[in-house]
């Protein structure tokens, strides 16, 4: 039913990276470490266009080698699309925009669990984002526990409710953030086995059937009291992600206005500029890896949805 | 599962029509920013026939150079199809199309977040409408609030509106209103997490899926009982639109009644004509970005239905 | 979904018919514009057999020209197939016949708002139908209102009416009836929001959709309940239409038996014989658009239904 | 969705058969009409077939012409597959089958709007029947009335109810009757609107829609709950046919042995034998077209049903 | 919607290897009409392949004609799929087989109107069976009542009652027993108009639609109410059957276990050798068709079934 | 709908492996029975690429002769896809996964039915498995009964239950053992007959329908509360499973320490290792096929699940 690619994992980039920068110039400072990093889901064929891109950019501004930047721009335009230099946004979707954002980072901020903030953008690129909450886990990892995918869906709450607090109204920018933590529900309370009165019972089709032969897979064909059930227990992940970001946006109120402030005029900042906003020092910055890298992931971002 | 064609948006209309406005002879007057402007979902192809279609009409004048009304009939025909000069309309349809859209643009000016009217007219165009209410945004806009949302449904709602309380019956022609309004309330309970009882939780496929890879997408089978209790919020929305409406009208309805009258004598009505009929001085017009400007958007506009 | 064809309108088929009847040789008193209003719904490759038609006919009659009364033939034979010359019916069929067409006459003449009656038939054509009343709008017209639609499904009862009143019992002879009239039911009720307890909210697929690009279409999966209370209000529809019907003709009861009885000897009768049956001299003609001309269009008829 | 063959009608077999029988030496005492009055539901192309079938029937009895005889034992090939000579009935299965045969003719017998009896046979024929009871209508008729439905379904019982009297136990030799008696149900309900508590709506699809475009046609997706009500006055319908079915055969079990027992023995009894051995002399005999002809058409017959 | 091949019956067979017989070489004392009587459900090119298997058999053994044996050999060849030889079962698995089939067959002997039991194996064949008993009806039967499938249902059951009984567990290998009674009770309700409370009334699709052509034919829609109504009727068919097998074997205990532990020895058992094992001396032997014949249908067996 | 390929058996593959194997040099001690008994499910094109793999492997490390464990090596490369080297653990996952599979072994030894336990490993192979619990069944076995099937449910549920006691948290690790412990359950209840409220009857499609024609199948549409009856019984079987689990590791708590801590220092531990380490002296070694043997089917795993 589904034919699993077999995406290479970190080391296994590198090394393909390594091959396709035989083929360009390069300057001497390259680290294709950090963009082996921050290119998780990037297959083969991604990661030659990224090299590719990366000659070209370097070409148009007639420079001699491919310098790092290079590299990491190629790398954004490979994952969302082009720029779009000419796109306008007004002051109003600047402003809901910057709170959004400043709610996805206070709420991941607050939560043990939640993958490392790296850093925020209302900066819009492609039809990809108006902004985004850029995150990038420290290792490769390869099941997520309850506990974690709980945390992912309190900060895909934390743009809406940011909206509901500071804005005093809600957007259709949420849609994407609606849509990845229902996703993840879902798979919880049928895949996961993680909801108490649903059990360890797998409902539909699993995500990534691995080495089950196709001809042994039987269609289950559920009840529609069932399927309430499980609407049920969504719902109440769901909620309760959004009650866990009221509860902590409310209590960090003041952080969101100055990081969402300080968004409107800087558009862009790392992990360290934040930490150093909201005078974090007692924290280790969640950004250890590399100070350079971007993620290619931004597990949130504020999705531009016209009706 | 949906190819976004990555539409151009205003300045990239613009840069558009600088190409193509090239191959044909134009007059000094062309205001091409007025047309980018006023074609919001063009494509490139769109506006290369736009021009094209320009240019016929202004050979079929006779004229040597294409004058910026030949843009504007020629952008009119590419949305709306050719014109039908030998429909004949009722003297009950015509009464019955002007108290409509007199009903949307009287809610129209009553709804604080609603779109800005541009034009009203009873003038039908090809298949496509009997009338029309054109509204034109000041801005390209990415996401809209829940009151922008509300506000769009209360507008639909008004020609139906004036058709209970002027004629006494209603028609098959707001059918077409009905269908907006509706996918509106649905895409706000089911995408946009908007309803309070259903919260921030998708249901169903979403519209625009956002560089989420199709094959990470799961078919969210929900049960009968939440479809019901999304049935229930759609209802809810488009009723209390419905409430708005009447509420604004039964209010307005002297208003209603002049701009209706008027409509049968002039056909087609300015903002600025409404502005002045309406006594509305202390307004600033909605219409401040071009008086030239005509919106290839009607919001909302009376259906021909035939069964 | 649906190609709307831009079927042309009366104006439209005039200068279709205008360009056809040049190839052919046509007599004196053609009235081209009778044949123009008579055929609703056609297409201009429909006109274009219309008048080929129009030529055999003249041809095998070995007239040099085309005469109005071949126009009319060959219209009719577009519309509804050959004629089946040697289809016998039999008696019991024929009295069913005549009084199901009486009732729908009847009702016809006492709803306001219906259509008015052009002539009723009992001779059948082809498998088209075994008895028809001819129903004839006098201008076009591009919507309809909730008294009109519920005019009509009164008129489409009338013929079940009749049976059951004079025959004792009914017949499959009305399932092209109950078909029409469930369709308009359910089209107040989904499209047109026209139930009240349903209010104005699109359920299902609207008929024609207009200017809505299919890309932004979403598909309604509306619940089990929400079904129930559409098939609560086409039902109620639906018979109420036959409730009025059956008050109309239990106090019509002799007009309907004068007239079927009338039918039964003549075949035909024009609604110009039917005032003059009925005595409704005070009643201005129903058909006074021209006496000659032929709706394409029998709103209602009496289907031949084999199990 | 449904192409509707233009079947011929009687006058139009006659038609054909004179066509084709003129290539083939016949007799000369040929009766085209009985084999017209008895092809019901005949294609062109069937009637062909016929005349052929009964060219080498001619052929392999080494006749010089093809006669009567020929022509009917051909009809009844076409119609129900080849003979199968070999076929060996057990004593049980012919008990069965007379008693199940003699069962549907006594309740048409006794049903004043039941299609005439013409013969009764218990000689199985190809896989298409181990029984039949053949009832030919007078004419053709094009509709039929509530009456008529509700007589054939009680007939269509009478062989079940035969079973159950007599043999005491049932067998699935009555498939088929259920079928059709089921069939007829449901488009009583749902197309003709016959039963009195749905009222004259049409649910689902009509089996021949007529004249009305394709395009115009609304998918109905009724509810749950009343495709409940539906079922309900379906079994309603089916199992009042079944008593009826019961009442008669329990008033005319020493005629319903009488038949079962003859036809033991003869295999094949005409109406008028029939009529003789029962001594129905005061009735006029339900045969009245012809002595000679067959109907193609088993109203009701017993099916072999092997799981 | 089914092409319902018309295969052979008895007289048919024959005559089919006849004709195929007369191209191999065949000893003398060859008794086709044996052959013919134990393969029902046989295709003219299944028979084709029977001969050219005995054929291939006869020349792998270097003999010059073919035998009886070959004969029977080619024909469960044909029916089961080659032999596998390499093939171990368990001494657990053999037990469960052995009291698995005893129980079908003590069910079989002791129900009136079960199909005589022909023989008993425990030596499996191909993937087809890991035990199977054979019963081989008398003559060809093309209806059942309602006793004979009521107690071949029962029969069914037989084999898991005797799991329960003798082993305390309950096994995969029931499976196909399970599949065939289901399918034997949802035809006896949907079908066959044989549950008192649903009555003879068609759900569903019938198996084998005869002579009824498929324009003519309806979608039955049935409700979710109806459906669980036909769900209760197969369920008390098939625990009623399973309650009688219960019944049979707690009383006949002895004599499953004479059996069971007789089969483990001999594999093979005719009914001679079990009638002789069990002292049924007053009992007609129950094949008395012809004692060299093998049934082609074990109507029941025990399936292997891997998880 | 099915077609089953006839997989080879123990013996089988013993053969197939011999015909390929003469293709390829071979040392002298190597042992082709093993691999037989440790490829179940291979067909013959997965035994031949066994052998090329082998030989590959061979020349890949310079020998001349193919040894044993190439062809082990080889085996597994064909199950579970190539090794991935470069892949790294985070200490937490491999934490996880340690109790995880332990959970696994120590319920599997504890559960009479389950079949032995052969090794278990946390070195990841491929995507395959972040960890293994490898058990091979003794022999073939062509059926499983009740008390097999509990015990391999109860089997899969002890790696969630050991994450539960000792991590405090829960996986996404477990949704392979969630989808084959309710994939077991739904056969038991729908086609094994297994549930008692349930019954003996067939819901839905089997697995492997057997020698059933495909002309005589029926489509099953069960009803909504008999879907649900199924769910409740599918879900009583799996929180059985789980419950027993939960005793079962409650009690031998410090084994499940114990093992874990072992495989965290060893990585893989073979039957005879972990009875060694558990003090399990008195029990007979349940791998007592042969030492060097690898399952190739670990009946339970820990999946890397990425959201």
């Amino acid at each position: 039913r589904q034919v699993v690619l077999d995406l290479p994992d970190i080391a296994g980039r590198k090394q393909i990276l390594d091959v396709h920068v035989k083929n360009i110039k390069v300057g001497e400072n390259i680290d294709l470490d950090v963009i082996a990093r921050t290119t998780p889901g990037f297959s083969g064929a991604d990661l030659a266009s990224l090299c590719n891109e990366a000659a070209l950019l370097a070409a148009r501004e007639e420079r001699e080698f491919v310098v790092q930047n290079d590299l990491e721009e190629a790398r954004d335009k490979v994952s969302w699309g082009r720029e779009r230099k000419s796109r306008k946004i007004t002051d109003r979707e600047r402003k809901l925009t910057s709170y959004h954002e400043a709610g996805h980072t206070i709420v991941a901020l607050n939560c043990e669990c939640a993958a490392p903030v790296h850093k925020v953008t209302i900066i819009p690129r492609g039809r990809a984002y108006l902004g985004a909450t850029f995150m990038m886990p420290k290792e490769d990892s390869y099941t997520k526990t309850r506990q974690e995918l709980l945390d992912s869906m309190a900060v895909a709450m934390g743009g809406r409710v940011a909206e509901e607090i500071f804005i005093g109204d809600i957007s259709s920018g949420a849609s994407g953030d609606i849509e990845q933590a229902t996703r993840t529900a879902r798979m919880m309370v049928c895949s996961f086995g993680m909801a108490e009165d649903i059990g360890p019972i797998q409902y539909g089709d699993r995500l990534h059937p691995m080495h089950v032969r196709a001809d042994l897979m039987q269609q289950d064909d559920y009840s529609q009291e069932t399927a309430r059930e499980l609407d049920v227990e969504v719902k109440k992940l769901v909620t309760g992600a959004l009650d866990r970001a009221r509860t902590i946006l409310a209590r960090e109120k003041d952080n969101v206005a100055k990081l969402a402030e300080a968004l409107l005029e800087k558009e862009t900042m790392s992990i360290a500029e934040i930490d150093e906003l909201l005078g974090r020092t007692g924290v280790p910055s969640q950004d250890d890896v590399t100070s350079a890298a971007e993620s290619a992931e931004p597990i949130t971002s504020r999705t531009d949805e016209q009706e």
